[in-house]
């Protein structure tokens, strides 16, 4: 652990001080820590380096051969995929949570290809880090 | 299902085939699907309609008395919790995501109370939907 | 202006600092000012504070009565347009910038409206602050 | 113009024809191109193709050499600055908006220098077009 000290205007102190309170941080060098590494999850995926996150898919599995797609494009992308979660939000509705890992342009493809399928009614992709290089 | 027809300069659709193609869309209809869908989701979001999402935190499990934190606050927001995907990524480092289901500012609150916590390297949120409402 | 420590791990400090360089800070304060304030103004556009930003339109000046189109929305909205500046991008295409002053949800409205006009080919909407209420 | 059929399911279209009403767009193909227009401007910038956009700073004139440091800046980029708005926000502030037009690293990377500068508040960057490329 490395201290080094920052100075801020009063009142902009005082509204960051609000702020961490709001977000629940317990210090301001926790709040510091993450904005910064946040930026550094940022520069990781701009930079091409491993990352890892998640990709979400929303689609109704009554879909004939949707889920049989699904799992198809998963199978094609198994390296870069650790495991799937599978949720029920209704009689229709599933929600398929995909943790990845690998490289930045490989999870974007993947992310694509699955919300490119008809049926997929929405997907995401989270853009986290494989926590190697950030302390 | 409902058919209607769609004005597009030449080169405009010219362009947009293109990006279709790139994303591996199999028709017209279903990328502005997509693109619709996507406006939409971020529209409920907005609204504080119920929406469905996955959270991702990554953390290093050797903290002391992480664990049992994240566990602790994940009780709490139980309500809007359906289930948690755990993975290690190496070593130290662990991948938790979390799905849940809820009011868009509980998910949004669940986020920033796991990123607040000391030794949470970085935290996302996915927003996507329940696809109650989006067809 | 006020001083207080910031305690970060070694590694976490070594990729702050070579950030720093690339995006060419002075010293971490000033980094570190810049993305509270950041976060800051965020807030104020969440919040419906008064802030200050820029809507950017381009269009193709030859399209019948789009210029005045134009023209009679922005007088529509002047309580909020402070200037506007134009600019011939090409013998077809302008970029216009509006300088907006007033409530996030005019400025947003404004924006919408603009860019729905047939005719326009892209708006933005640059969120920004007063800089009223950060030092 | 070429005209093509979209096929969207009833609620969803319903859906469209709400959020369009509210956006002010006054048909279906005009918010359709539209959504298309926004994919390809994100992917001008992306591919590194020649963009247009703008640039707001907010800083308070009263600190020392600032608007000389901003003002050399910008002759150093003046290569791809098309020109610059000044606005008087109050006593203090001012918010200056710099038109731009050149390859997307250049305009980043001098949206960055100005942000970086002790006494800027704030910078934005709003990535648009040149408009030569998308109808």
């Amino acid at each position: 652990m490395l201290r080094f000290g920052v100075s801020l205007e009063k009142e902009l102190l005082e509204k960051f001080d609000r702020l961490i309170r709001e977000k629940n941080y317990s210090n301001r060098s926790e709040a510091i820590r993450d904005l910064i590494r946040q930026e550094l999850v940022k520069k990781e995926w701009l930079e091409g380096k491993e990352v890892a996150g998640a990709i979400t898919v929303i689609y109704n599995h009554h879909r004939r051969q949707l889920v049989d797609k699904l799992t198809d494009i998963q199978h094609d992308f198994q390296k870069i995929i650790i495991s799937t979660q599978h949720i029920h939000l209704d009689h229709d509705n599933c929600l398929e949570i995909i943790a990845v890992k690998g490289m930045p342009e490989e999870a974007k493809k993947l992310a694509d290809t699955l919300r490119s399928i008809k049926g997929v009614k929405h997907g995401t992709l989270s853009m986290s880090s494989t926590g190697m290089d950030i302390e």
